[in-house]
């Protein structure tokens, strides 16, 4: 309920809005004896800001998080993790004129729809500012996950459709004297995740990194493997050959279990030792220069150009929004992992 | 954990494994007053049956539903409605031979990773047979969804790449002759849906729709409305212009609210009153008759080629289930609605 | 939500009225290997039975149960656990003439209050009934425990204030030919229970017990060791003092590492290896012949005196119910353990 | 897991050791329009505070909180509110003699069972400075509570065994001499509470309401209207006779529909629409001046004065934690009757 809260055992609660005066998270059921420090996750923050590109226009924005428990001399307690990063650089004064006016592409006419009330000051919660909390939650999952020698890492495949750097160059040099806008597509690795994780039936590995990734704004879409072209494939193609059974300690070593990856390191939901790979597809950003039609709140219709500071393409800024949502949820399937049903009963208090 | 409950007020946990004496389900959360019997259920289950078809070969599987609780007078009583299907036609010996080797594409290699041992005797609870549960249940949700003249649709879109229907039997006539299998695409509609379902943030409906889609077996994406394409637009394309603003009486009319719907029915995670649009991709099925390279459990190479009764391409049977699982979503966010932060405050004791 | 599904990981969803085809349950999360068979979930249902005694009258119940899924070769799989009890030996005419008033003392009032509607016959998922779902579930629970060396064991320490066995029978004469009832107390104790289960701050062991067990019908209070006797006390007499460290291999044995065990078992929320001693009070039975005042549906005052067959004191029939939900707890803890933050952050692919 | 969140629907992290920055919570799912500030907080964390009695002796503790999110303009938005209280005035120094030994009664013997290792400063999370952050967050339950005129009010019933205000300070005196403690009895009331909140089977309100209490550190009992008392009485005297029934209009009024309340305010685990009355029971504070016996962690025996400044008894300070932890249950449940089961499918796009 609420939506604010995610995961099962590595559990993170969200919190702020971006007019408000801080954004943050609180991490429940982060083992002890992890690493985590300020200074890591303002360094995974810092690749969240917008760049000087031009793909990105610079909004101020000073993400200095700040750690109020869980932390002591620089490693986790297993208490919950406290963190807050203050708001600065916000300014109301550019989306007075919005006031009224749904924004095509925006969350302003559901928002509305929902709450009956909308607020047109910067999007509230329904902003990219509350993706801060989450870089910051999965800079602890990182942290966890390292121990363990896994580690997540995205790209940018394409940007409006080209992937060469020089093209994707012009078209956003385009779509900005255009006053438009250009989606893109992301692909993520999950690397060294060890095969058994994810339950059958309703929480395959899939369906909880689909989840966590489709919650990001902006995604229409997310495919693993061969996705969508294994729609138009053929079985003896898109079969990966197993190498090595389960338990060969050879089984270990990264992507050497099966002749290929198809499969795109998971079957039957569960994770088989090979590289997680997946793409997410990003719609074009909404705010556009160029005008569009709309509608203000009494059904008149409306000619709107949104002025002001706005990303041509979310992409760059997204990168580390997808890797911290998929490694929140290899945090959590490590840790629900080690309750799974297959743990066979053993006798004696000596049950860990 | 263990991932066979599903949804969060309108609650589906699903048991059976395809060997054991039955497969079902229980349904916790269903509101009381709603029309369902047997006979709707095993109307459902009939849809998923394998037909007798090129694409699908006929295993004798029998599903008579039997409703153990909840309802009374053809009516639900608000309790838990207990569904029972009892297991008929398996044939053990069909899958002898495959003791011992991992059959590509399928779960046996990873289950054996999670579990330490693997049941190869078609599956168990990896199979297909476990989706009668899920379409049980979903049936039950479609029977509270009509009573909100709120329907579910899922049709094929492709098969092997192909949309007609004559290309498509040919293929399908190609891969038989070729011991091979074909993937497919699924779309689905979710029609007469209100406007304000979702939460902000980690609820998004797409999120939600998405980890349901994705639990189905073999199912490697999933996108909405403009999706893996919106990923190559631009915004002034892909932005839908509202036409009527969200509490206009007009706007309950089916997609009567926007120009367009590039959104596929969601803004902003919240779904905005137009038809909610979704396309699912399914990989070729795995077993197939041609021979695959694989190994044994202890390592040595094998030849195999799987005899028996295997489906061509799974997409004509996983159309109920596809929307079975799109109706437990929907029915769970249309119950989470009701106790959203939305509602203000109110004196007294009315609170409903 | 809805109210029928208990626990984190060892979970528990009930079904079944009392007057529909079946009542039972579905265990998901049940490790693997865990040995289990019907007949041991029917002899903890016998004992559940109305036992041919002054302080029962017996109603024909019959208890058969079958197991639909989740065992094979007489061991749990790891895979949810379906177990279904048909109803027999109801007889609705023996409630006919309660329609239309309100038992005093049972939930008919607030039933309806809740839900608009009641259901007069005998109770639905408000009667006793329900109880035997339960037991199922916990025989499993303490099949699983018993894996671990631990027991659960509950007995009536007093009916209507009496200890001795020879008052008790007296009491209950007397109450029976009063066309009265009797209420009672019950101490259950959890032996061989390792220490450090339970969650500082809200999942306490104490609370999670305290749940299971005031989720019982008619239980009025739960109390921990010295319970309400250590709000006179003094913390020189209450508190236990330790004699072995908590890792020390003695501290395993039962009951040696504290002096005394007024804490009856548990620490700041957590098991200390001592039993666990807890208390549960039930009060009389709310079904008397006696003539009482109540009120029909319409407000007019009536006098009711229940006839049929009905328990003087339901005090020997809860003792297999609250054993059944602190197994269930106590397993449930136990998985949870596996998963605790206090688990370390370790290198490599061997997590468990 | 991990037993840092609380709460179905209104929901509850709490965060923050003794010894780190801050204390603090996130709730989730508090409707919007609540009136809520900085201020109503403070005064409810002042009742917390040691007062300079006899009973409680004042570590000097500042309860500044701050809210970072979640208000706008003095009332809740219907997002996440974060609130921050920052540690002042702990003096680690009070607490270095303790490093070794393990305090009779508290938590630092299970703590390191479970976790492994101990923090002795002061008992980090298991410390009664967690309770801040339940105050805080029982606040602004009391705020939604109060728009629908429902109140919780605790007491003190007695202290070490009396009840005359002259024999308790007499009581406290004496224990103060001899360097030990006292425990005490509360009652909490919930006045207003409206008819049919609560689920049948898990649920109910007496389980959830007691877990809730029995979560509160030193409660070592709960009990429920008649309590412990109607274990020994008889169902004539026990039953109390409706006076209303459930719709009418004069239902409402408090208190008014049934003859007397041994029930205590519940019936099936419903609420009756008359007062919730509960008892809780609190063990003598363990740490105390006069010397206990007790070993080190290599094992041998110690006496242990605890020095320092420490509570005689907690109940004073404790009562504001059991209105808390009741006004949180009580706001859940609220909302949670909202999606309740109960609700009848209804035609048509208006669900709410």
């Amino acid at each position: 309920m609420a939506g604010n809260v995610f995961g099962k055992i590595f559990r993170v609660t969200t919190f702020g809005e971006s007019h408000g005066p801080a954004v943050g998270c609180v991490i429940d059921g982060c083992p002890a004896g992890v690493d985590l420090s300020a200074e890591i996750i303002a360094a995974e923050l810092e690749r969240r800001r917008p760049a000087s590109t031009v793909s990105s226009t610079a909004r101020r924005e000073e993400d200095a998080p700040e750690i109020l428990s869980g932390i002591f001399e620089g490693k986790t307690l297993g208490t919950p993790i406290a963190i807050v990063i203050r708001n600065t650089g916000q300014r109301s004064g550019d989306y007075d004129e919005l006031a009224g006016v749904y924004r095509p592409g925006h969350a302003d006419w559901t928002w509305e729809a929902k709450y009956g009330r909308r607020d047109h000051r910067g999007g509230g919660r329904s902003s990219g500012r509350e993706t801060a909390a989450r870089v910051a939650a999965g800079a602890a999952a990182k942290c966890f996950l390292a121990a363990y020698g896994v580690s997540v890492s995205a790209r940018a495949v394409s940007i409006g459709g080209e992937t060469e750097e020089a093209a994707i160059e012009a078209l956003l040099e385009q779509r900005k004297a255009e006053g438009d806008s250009a989606g893109g597509l992301v692909e993520c690795r999950i690397a060294g995740i060890p095969a058994g994780l994810g339950e059958p039936v309703f929480d395959k590995i899939g369906a909880r990194i689909g989840a966590a990734v489709l919650s990001i704004g902006a995604c229409k879409g997310v495919e693993f493997g061969g996705g969508f072209a294994a729609a138009a494939s053929r079985g003896s193609a898109n079969n990966d050959a197993p190498l090595l059974p389960p338990r060969s300690a050879e089984a270990g070593a990264q992507n050497a279990s099966f002749a290929d990856n198809h499969a795109g390191g998971m079957l039957g939901g569960i994770s088989n030792g090979m590289e997680i790979v997946f793409r997410a597809a990003f719609k074009p950003a909404a705010s556009i220069s160029r005008p569009q039609d709309t509608i203000a709140a009494n059904g008149g219709k409306r000619r709107l150009a949104i002025r002001g500071r706005h990303d041509l393409c979310i992409v760059p800024r997204v990168l580390p929004v997808v890797e911290a949502m998929a490694a929140l949820v290899t945090a959590d399937l490590l840790l629900e992992q080690r309750c799974a049903p297959a743990q066979e009963a053993r006798k004696g208090p000596s049950f860990h």
